[in-house]
């Protein structure tokens, strides 16, 4: 006989095992799987299901350890002449998996001689050849090769026999048992288990199954199967999609498309609709039905039966990210489900797809290179590869693409004026990928293949292939993809439905989240997206556009204080103005500026070129510049003279900065704008640095406040982001209303760790399992989350009132704004692109996440 | 009359607010001073002291108060006639300073004429001019320089009257109010407050005064005054020393050095053994008394009137380092005081001084430029500019120093090979002042006056002089300061009293201490001081050797693992001898080895010359050398691909390094040593990556002893270098035997501050009071110290017998050392040269710093 068995003793369970799907029977997701209680409500609301019996969890275990449960009485539950099953996975979450069905399990001579009196022999021979094949291959294992090539069950049973060297099972319940093994052991799996565990499933997630008697779409007059959705899945609009197949069964009218017909009367061609109206609309009956009483858009499967409709199975819609958002939104409009339970169905990341122009799913890829997905979004531009280049672009209103072996500083205004970034080095926290967030421009980064010349103006591809400056590409920043020529894309989707659920998170949110914003386009963005504010205004870019790159470079060559006052002076109007128009445009908001932080050198240039013409402006000896320029770098200079270490040797800066906000204040008042400044110092280490400064800025707003004759109020507080910050947040905090966290800094000193060369080995750490996630990209709870409940818990101590961010990063990350929630914080601040994630996120932290300020002490 | 109280009404003190020093008067030194309770214990001794009364620190802050004690009573305590009193201060201890004595208190018309009658005119117009002067520059703070023109009594009460318009005073009570309120209110002054503050004083620290009869040394007969000391006070080896001078009172001896003889009876001309053999018989009796009685070398102030002596002062004798520890080892050789009360009476620091070479106090030095003081000991060298031209040096045996704008590590070679090293930029905690310390090399960094021109040959003094290669230097890098030409210098002095300092360290101490050593030198020397083990040996520095440079220059750049093994293969022997050299110097002690720390990029050459010697050692196009050359640089090289990344990125290198270490165990143990190998990962932090190494250097030893067929035992454990892994010391302590605390990096990351950059502005930032100390000399208790102790505490919970250490420069810092002792550290590990200051400041802290492990919890 067949050792269908593999040698092993057949066990028998004690227990049945096994329980049928009846309105009133006991079935459990945790039990049984989502698939069998779906069937259940569905049953329940009356839908024509076939009979159908689940397999609990335990039974499916018990089968792949040996023991079987008594498949005969299991199959004297079911009647119907011939006895043909169906046997599907229902495992806790579809998004688990879980083995392919198989259908017809009870096929042999019997059946086939039984079918092709009633079907025909054609009918009959279809469905043998069918479930020998599926056997042969799904369950027993056999090189599909020889069975795809078999044109007949006969040939296909000898190829079987002379394989197996046993003849065809022809016992339903042997067959059943065969399948059963087999879909309980690929469950057991090494790479089933990695593949679900990928999607969030625990060590132990339990396998249910469920059997169901096979509703024949093949046979006399209108008999066939489908598949109907109610919403357009890429939308989420109302559309009934799907199609429908005569004389077929399981998921045969998706594989087969060409003869399949579409349900809805249209241009198309045959449909449904005109075939057997009055089925259509049964079927539209049982849309309806499922989203009210299953409370979701479900993709149902159907098959026709002489007429007759028997409904499979239902699962719910398979979306696209815009669909997802559109469907939760609308089904609370309607009452189906409440808005908190909308906030709750769209995962946060979702929402960044809508924000961006996208490639065209239906478009044509070829793909030249790939990299890191360092920002989203997708465009098309010609080669540049440098900022004159991208700007020379811009003025001819061409859109390009920027590519460069890594940006540096003097990259930004080329970012500005490039339609998306490519880069060869870095990663997704490096500096071109941290400004392309910003900045929400699509970015490749780590394109490693990539060889570039700029000199030559000039990119070599991993196949040899060169690309010249002007030649056309497509970057998607989405997928990491680089695609040759002009593809196709996609208009971002802030629509209707977006709108509603930033309402509804705003609504329950108790955490807030303001944006971290540089420029008036940055701030436009964000009040379109409803933020609570600015979390962090980094100065340090207003001053690399041209006009004024050279007054800074004067102000920093200066030799002397007033010297260095006369440059300031000039720069004074500029920032002034800069502010003005930030704190009108935010008026009614907070609005927090950082003042200057980064190296004095990264101002200058680096370039012969740029030297040169410095020198020229400076109207010194090239030789003394390149002295001066060299004397100035650093060994590493994220932890250099930069920060409130500028603050506090060059005083005049910061002065200058205090008084361009406060002037800025008393002019936006005028204007009628509402403005609260707040000033935060960077890269405090120290309560005295506090002090000094603060000292100054308070000494500023008393003098601007005199030549003004205007009064204002403005908040002082500290960036903490060295860990020595955040140990003494307590003394630091009697001196500062507010301490806002910068998690990128302080990760990068919590781990010793460089943001710009960890990209080398960061994805190789992450894979080996050496870090759990890239703590740029997740907020590190136990190292710099530590960091973060100390300084809270002694800031809050030392000065109950004080106001508590955080302004990294990871401020747009939901974890991470759980975390911060946890820990009490009044706000997050992020890239005004992911500020709907981040309102989403909070939302849902809000409904989930227990009390505010609730995490345990350590 | 004379307006000496300032307008202020006259007020009294309700107490006498003065005590006669008599044995049994309740003298304290916290209420009357040191020189006070000095007095009293030179009366019981029955020495001829002088009537003397004490003013309480009460008492004279009520006079700066405006409240005066009972001068009439005061005076009637004293016989004599004339009344002649002086006044001297007496503070707590004697380095918080006081005003300066006042002298002759009383002299008026009345005691002038007595006085020409008893002594003559001369002497009598001598004391009155002096006494007129003295209370009109000192006291009623008149322009001095009349007064120093004025050639008789008569002239300067002239004067004295003519400027404040009031006759000059006659009444005793009048002189004394006013010398009493005018030191008084200089001890208030804000000069004063700072300079002792800068010596320890607290804000409140008081000011007693001391009335003392006055002892003429002026008169008839053999009359006169005198200092002497009965030690060498540069080598504190015995010797009476000092001067007298007939017809003179106070410290005119040592003033008046031309006219004044020496004590002793030698070559030199007449002394006061000859002059009155009883006196000076006598003085050698104070002597010994008070080295008896005062438990201490004392320096006496004497004065002789008509051949009798009489004690005015005693205090404890000034001293150089050397004599400093000379005296307290003899003093306890002796008996005299106790071991430990020697132990405690050595600043730790004073140590340095004696392991050096210094500058002869006597020579003539001419200061070219000053600078830090980076590195200890002096040096005579011809100046030169690069490693090379200092290895050609020390082949033609000639002592040179290298003279670098900075050092980096390819300079290693030529500090090796360089007597002294003179830099133009950095501070205490760079490169060059770090390595140079190591080496014990003289070292002045920051000589920011310098422009060095390598290529030229020559470096530009600041007043323009320029000094070309060859020109002979001597750099005092215990000063700061490089002196032209070559200065006379002095043998280091590791003597017998130094020999016994140790020795009862080591008896007291209860935490131990290491030596950071590197090389077969360091380790030798680290023997000669008696260290307890190594606690750091940088692996790195091996592979700076020009043999081997050019083979881990191959291994960086192998294309494959296999061209990178073939490297190893080649380093292997020669690490390996490396370790079974030091295993066999360190025989019966641990020698904890930390794997390859820094980025690779540091061993490549950075010069023109060095990359086209490369390319031609690997046979590959310069360009293509110098494409991945820069290819390998790092924004922040601190903070980038090092330590254990390195190690997990490449394994083969610390598989090599520890077949190294187990092969030269196995060697060093058949040649007799006992060796208990240490490994230590640095720059961790996670748990993830001590296993990960872990397990790879556990197999190394598995197939090591199978290989050999010899059992071994190690210890591996970790670096804790990152605020994260001092955070997470529970969890890595878990497998790890030891966490050393590197607080250098620790330091640099907690702060976010580069050592290396830190110098162009850490000075000011002391200065200003931003931070107290710079936290690389001095622990940052409260920031970095947090991570210590919360490292410490979480690793002693993990794993109760972790071994706890500190292996940063502070190592070697008493302050430091005190800490860890109270953190439960096992012990520190130091560069050689501060091994005898870490055991002595270890002792002390034993002896002065309660339970071990007793730091209060937070």
């Amino acid at each position: 006989m067949l050792q269908l068995h593999n040698g092993e003793a057949q066990v028998m369970l004690d227990t049945p095992g096994f329980i049928e799907v009846t309105p009133t029977a006991d079935i459990k997701v945790t039990r049984h799987g989502n698939r069998a209680k779906c069937l259940q409500r569905l049953i329940r609301m009356g839908l024509p299901v076939p009979q159908t019996v689940a397999l609990p969890f335990r039974t499916v275990r018990d089968i792949a350890d040996g023991k079987m449960p008594d498949l005969a009485t299991l199959i004297s539950l079911f009647d119907g002449q011939p006895m043909l099953l169906s046997l599907r996975s229902s495992s806790e979450t579809a998004d688990w998996g879980g083995p392919n069905a198989v259908l017809n399990i009870g096929m042999n001579d019997k059946a086939h001689a039984w079918l092709s009196n009633t079907l025909g022999d054609v009918a009959a021979d279809k469905l043998y050849l069918r479930f020998i094949r599926s056997f042969a291959i799904d369950v027993m294992r056999l090189d599909e090769e020889p069975f795809l090539e078999a044109q007949t069950p006969l040939e296909a049973r000898e190829i079987f026999e002379a394989e197996v060297d046993d003849p065809f099972p022809q016992a339903i319940t042997d067959q059943l048992a065969a399948v059963l093994r087999s879909m309980a052991r690929a469950w057991e799996g090494t790479s089933a288990r990695l593949l679900r565990q990928a999607q969030g499933a625990p060590a132990d997630a339990g396998l249910g199954l469920v059997v169901q008697r096979m509703a024949q779409g093949m046979g006399p007059g209108q008999s066939g199967s489908g598949i109907v959705q109610f919403v357009n899945p890429n939308t989420g609009e109302p559309q009934v999609t799907g199609r429908y197949l005569g004389q077929a069964m399981g998921r045969d009218a998706l594989i087969d498309r060409d003869k399949a017909i579409y349900l809805t009367r249209d241009a198309r061609g045959p449909s449904l609709q005109d075939l057997l109206p009055e089925v259509y609309r049964e079927l539209l009956e049982v849309g309806e039905a499922c989203r009210k009483r299953l409370r979701e858009e479900m993709q149902v499967e159907f098959t026709i039966d002489q007429g007759r409709l028997a409904i499979l199975d239902a699962v719910r819609c398979p979306r696209e990210a815009r669909a997802s958002v559109a469907i939760a939104a609308s089904l609370a409009r309607d009452g189906v489900i409440p808005r908190s339970e909308a906030l709750l169905r769209v995962a946060p990341g979702t929402l960044s797809h809508l924000l961006h122009r996208q490639i065209d799913p239906r478009a044509k890829r070829t793909v030249l290179v790939r990299g890191i997905a360092a920002s989203p979004g997708a465009a098309v531009g010609k080669i540049v590869f440098d900022s004159a280049a991208a700007q020379a672009s811009q003025s001819r209103d061409e859109a390009c693409i920027l590519v460069r072996r890594e940006t540096t500083p003097d990259d930004v205004r080329g970012m500005h004026a490039a339609q998306a970034v490519l880069t060869e080095r870095g990663g997704s926290t490096s500096h071109a990928a941290v400004i392309a967030r910003g900045l929400g421009l699509p970015c490749v980064t780590g394109a490693t293949g990539l060889r570039i010349s700029g000199t030559k103006r000039r990119v070599t591809l991993p196949d040899g292939t060169i690309l010249r400056e002007g030649d056309e590409i497509t970057v998607d920043g989405s997928s990491g993809e680089v695609l040759a020529g002009a593809v196709a894309t996609q208009e971002p989707a802030i629509d209707g439905a977006f709108g509603d659920l930033m309402k509804w998170s705003d609504d329950v949110r108790d955490i807030g989240v303001r944006a971290n914003a540089d420029t008036v386009a940055d701030a436009t963005l964000s009040r379109t997206f409803g933020v609570d504010g600015i979390g962090l205004c980094r100065t340090e870019h207003m001053f690399f556009d041209s006009g004024r790159l050279t007054v800074m470079r004067e102000m920093i060559f200066a030799e002397t204080p007033s010297d260095r006052a006369a440059a300031l002076e000039r720069l004074l109007p500029m920032q002034r103005d800069d502010f003005t128009e930030l704190f009108q445009l935010m008026s009614g908001l907070p609005v927090c500026i950082r003042l200057l932080d980064p190296p004095l050198h990264e101002f200058l240039p680096s370039e012969n070129e740029g030297i040169r013409a410095l020198a020229e402006a400076l109207d010194r000896p090239l030789s003394e510049v390149k002295a001066r320029i060299e004397a100035m770098q650093e060994y590493n200079p994220m932890l250099g003279m930069r920060g409130v270490r500028l603050g506090i040797a060059l005083p005049e800066i910061y002065e200058m900065q205090a008084r361009a906000i406060f002037e800025a204040t008393v002019a936006a008042r005028a204007a009628g704008a509402q403005t609260m400044p707040e000033i935060m110092i960077p890269l405090v280490t120290a309560r005295r640095e506090v002090e000094l400064v603060k000292r100054r800025i308070d000494a500023i707003a008393t003098a601007v406040r005199e030549e003004t004759g205007q009064d204002f109020d403005y908040r002082v507080g500290v960036m903490v982001e060295t860990p020595r910050a955040a140990l003494r947040a307590g003394e630091i905090a009697e001196t500062s209303a507010f301490l806002s966290f910068g998690t990128n800094d302080l990760t990068q000193m919590t781990y010793g760790l460089s943001r710009d060369d960890a990209g080398r080995f960061m994805s190789a750490y992450v894979n080996e399992g050496v870090y759990p996630e890239d703590p740029f990209r997740t907020l590190d709870v136990d190292g710099v989350g530590e960091l973060l409940l100390l300084g809270a818990q002694r800031g809050r101590k030392a000065r109950a009132n004080v106001t508590l961010a955080l302004c990294g990063e990871h401020g747009g990350n939901p974890e991470s704004i759980a975390f911060c929630r946890l820990a009490g914080f009044d706000y997050v601040s992020c890239s005004p692109f992911r500020v709907p994630v981040a309102k989403l996120a909070a939302a849902q932290a809000t409904l989930l996440g227990g009390p505010k300020g609730g995490h345990p002490a350590d």
